[in-house]
């Protein structure tokens, strides 16, 4: 499972003031503690900044990956954030992220191409959020589709079957794991990717609902993750559905994580 | 998902001591504890007290039934415990368990015959235990052939894939998900049910890798566990996966079980 690490996400109050302050030890502590609990990727969200978002992207882009070493997924809801972002990145950075809109296809899809970057593509377009599975299929591989005319392959895609409050809907689980099943199936070549923390809003206990949705994503095929590296429950839930699935061949995976709990 | 509480189990040397003092008080709390947390049915198990095994188990039945007001699964490797214990239950008792093994099905059929109850087939037999998914259903299908002909139906019957350690063999939580799945495509008619504890023997944070599982295999579409139902970590585990798999439609289940854990 790849693992995208999402502390640097300025909707947290410690690192909006982090990224108003320039504090450049913050975000090198923050950066290195994830890969050291086991990011690929560090996201970096300034969106909280508003109309200094974009500057805020390009200061920090460098300094996060001079001090990381793992490549970075731009994350913004703004175009221009993100080719900030991507322009001051070495290397191919994650776009995070794409949807069918007609309006963000419009305002991203010349950035792929400039850039090149690996896309997260939310299953998502003019239609709003799908009701089913196959509506989420159907919105993913529309997009797949304009990525593919603007030279960007399977192998360069995660699609995101998003993932909605089970307070709100309590079938909002279900619809997740059916969408991205379904999407296993029908688009083998292209890898999933998830958010994990919108699953639990509004309930108790809300980091206990989070790792249950990995363990059972991780079952249905997902291959990468956006979550927080340093929430060691959740790391040892993980390692430890994957021993379960055969896929921690001699257990090194999951004695080291377990040997990072409380005893 | 079907709740079988583990803890009258004499392999655990408070309940070994229970039963050599005949301590009714420790038998009817533990009982009545399990029942309160979730349990729809209490397993009792006597084979650690060896010569006095059955007197145990004929003393212990209608004690823990009277207490708990729920059947029991009657567990013991001896066919005279068994039929001690079936003959002292009231209603449809759980028998636990039998195999493909000539001789224990030799053994076991006529207590069938005559007290109908509940049969637990593990799938192993005179071959041994099975080394892939065909291998155990092969298995199960031949002890449940065999029931068929004493009058046992599919109603009646509950799968056991057999939990391996893990940490003997790391292909050993696959096996059985693998196998689970497997049985419950080919088996439709018949339930499935496993014991957890098996599969992290010898592994830190046990109780991680069990609840692990669990969650897994209701995915894999388990209908029954045996497990310590008054482990709040593992029933919070199982509500959470019952919720995000859909099958908690008001998340009462969830709630209730998230209000047990420590704040």
């Amino acid at each position: 499972m790849i693992i995208i690490g999402e502390r640097l996400n300025s909707t947290r109050s410690s690192v909006r003031k982090a990224f108003e302050n320039r504090d450049r030890a913050f975000f090198e502590s923050t950066a290195g503690d994830q890969v050291r609990e086991g990011a690929s990727y560090i996201d970096l969200n300034a969106a909280a900044l508003m109309e200094t978002e974009v500057e805020a992207m390009a200061w920090a882009v460098p300094l996060v990956q001079a001090a990381a070493d793992v490549p970075l997924a731009i994350d913004s809801p703004n175009p221009e954030a993100l080719e900030a972002g991507l322009k001051a990145h070495r290397g191919q950075a994650v776009l995070n992220s794409l949807t069918g809109e007609s309006r963000r296809l419009q305002a991203v899809l010349p950035l792929v191409r400039e850039y090149r970057p690996l896309v997260i593509v939310l299953s998502l377009d003019d239609g709003g959020l799908p009701d089913s599975p196959e509506a989420a299929l159907a919105a993913a591989g529309r997009t797949i589709e304009a990525l593919a005319a603007n030279g960007c392959g399977a192998g360069d895609i995660l699609v995101d079957p998003l993932v909605r409050p089970v307070g709100a809907d309590p079938s909002a689980g279900k619809l997740f794991l059916d969408s991205l099943a379904l999407i296993k199936k029908h688009l083998p070549e292209v890898r999933t990717i998830a958010g994990l923390s919108n699953v639990s809003f509004g309930l108790p206990h809300r980091r206990l609902v989070n790792r249950t949705l990995l363990i059972l994503a991780a079952q249905a095929g997902l291959d990468a993750v956006i979550c927080d590296p340093l929430d060691r429950d959740l790391m040892a839930s993980l390692a430890a559905g994957q021993a379960l699935l055969g896929r921690d061949p001699d257990l090194a995976g999951y004695l080291k994580a377990a040997r990072r709990l409380p005893k």
